[in-house]
């Protein structure tokens, strides 16, 4: 079965986000000052086959762990559907 | 009143997604060989200050079609809530 996951990996609330940062102050600049704060990650998008969605989820969430985020740096989450 | 914005970009279906195929390729060569496809995009959240939800999601509308997204190459949506 075919499974859509879609996953967010963002900077650790603790660590300072330049480019969230930037595009912060460059609103602000802009015009809009009613925003308070910016936080920048990636949007990953994953069709993945598996037996079942317990397969499918300890697949992505793997991959997650070991190869699209860094743990020093980021956390994850993810959903996932069938598709 | 505080809403969050959580805002993914996409690069637009219609068009090759060099960082998605990239990773995908490595995916398959390290042994993830049930990943059909990957595309990458951005997640960004933003806190913003509103007088209610109406005008909260007019300014993010605006802000990700002016400034976060490049409509020529990405695709976007957002979940607004109340913090």
């Amino acid at each position: 079965m075919k499974y859509l996951a879609e996953i967010n990996i963002m900077p650790l609330k603790a660590l300072l986000d330049p480019q969230g940062k930037a595009v912060k102050s460059s609103m602000h600049n802009i015009g809009y000052k009613t925003v308070t704060d910016v936080r920048i990650g990636k949007h990953i998008t994953l069709d993945i086959e598996a037996d079942d969605e317990a397969h499918a989820k300890q697949k992505v969430n793997e991959a997650c762990e070991k190869i699209l985020s860094n743990p020093i740096m980021e956390s994850f989450e993810f959903t996932l559907k069938l598709v």
